[in-house]
């Protein structure tokens, strides 16, 4: 194994930080490491929105939750995903296709991800916050996003002040197929899986969910997903065609 | 600096590989990686189909440009969002809303960066391949990917034979922006990127385009970006509601 192996599989969300800044050259070097990943087509169809107005980022964490460690984190990211830019270039440029809001999206999260690892490898820590999805328009308004740019995720970073056990992920074998998908689910996997979150939920004292995962994400989708998502994405200019 | 922002900064797509194999243990670790990225409200809405067939890879690499690293690299990973899975556990689920699309997308783009970087921590190098979007319906036929599964672009990986340079990123002032969205790009900071750019590809011998980061998006941008890819995602219960 390495530094960097090691720092990936040691992965926890950190919601609870010290009161401590990051450091101007620490944060250069993690938005240089967003900036260094991979773009489709190379068209860098992401902007990064850092919010540092404790107004803004008070109000940010209310609309994600409430999750107040968007408020107290050393810093808050938006990943967005872009169009604007390239139509401020090329004003003839076609846009709204979803298969630009895949790019986007795909895109943002390589951003992201190498971002918060970059962060990782210096003694920091992080949480990504999807719940900015919540109130995807008044996270325009508030960030002054144009049509054609929408907030993808949020993402927390700080000084870390707890260490919370790692979730365990699901059996590779469940996730992982060899050329074909296979017909059945293994239920003897799943069962088993099932258990292991069970005693997961169950040793964490500050918990009393003892939900297996089918439990859990019986209940997650139970509901719909955020059905807006649709006609927010269209009065942003991101149609769908 | 540390070997992770070594690593994610010195990164490159690399296209040209050895004939060696990945050890098992290594792409072991390299899957395990992957897992251990966050998931959105912990629904693992990811697979990752791991393509050995010969047969099969040569087809994708064709489907995909033809690109044909697809079929000479060591491994061939497509990274797919997946819904499959939870409405085989829960079949009342509610599937099909655009916000499980991103879920997807960038959970799966998460998961793909761990293993990109896993990789090249271990001396292998990789690149995506966004082109498997080209003919996403043959690659579900070819994968057998049943319906709530869509393939999200694929990622090869091996043995680098190939040390490319580095392309130049934006510049971080017109990616990053500070609380509110600038009203006006910065034209002289575009202006020197696309000198830039143009002397990156000036200097690549194997390349005779000479054109800038505008005028690339330009070209990109004035076609149509896969116009069929709606028709795909509702034949696959993506029904982005």
């Amino acid at each position: 194994m390495n530094q960097t192996i090691d720092l990936i599989l040691s992965h926890r969300s950190i919601r609870q930080f010290t009161h401590d800044p990051i450091e101007p050259q620490q944060l250069d070097l993690i938005l240089q490491a967003a900036q260094a990943a991979a773009s489709s087509s190379f068209l860098q169809a992401n902007s990064i929105m850092r919010v540092t107005d404790p107004l803004i980022r008070q109000q940010l964490a209310e609309l994600a939750g409430p999750q107040p460690y968007v408020a107290q984190a050393a810093e808050f990211l938006v990943f967005c995903a872009d169009f604007h830019r390239h139509r401020q270039i090329v004003p003839a440029a076609h846009t709204g296709f979803v298969e630009q809001l895949l790019i986007g999206a795909i895109d943002g999260a390589l951003m992201a991800q190498n971002a918060l690892l970059a962060a990782q490898s210096l003694g920091l820590g992080g949480v990504y916050i999807g719940g900015i999805r919540n109130h995807p328009a008044e996270v325009v308004a508030l960030l002054g996003l144009p049509r054609h740019v929408i907030p993808l995720f949020g993402l927390c970073l700080g000084h870390p002040s707890q260490q919370p056990e790692q979730k365990p992920r699901l059996p590779q074998a469940m996730v992982v197929h060899e050329n074909r998908y296979p017909e059945r689910l293994d239920e003897a996997l799943l069962a088993d899986y099932d258990r292991q979150i069970q005693d997961y939920y169950q040793a964490r004292s500050s918990n009393n969910k003892v939900q297996t995962w089918s439990s859990q994400i019986a209940g997650t989708l139970g509901k719909e997903a955020r059905p807006f998502m649709d006609a927010f994405l269209q009065s942003q200019g991101f149609n769908l065609k």
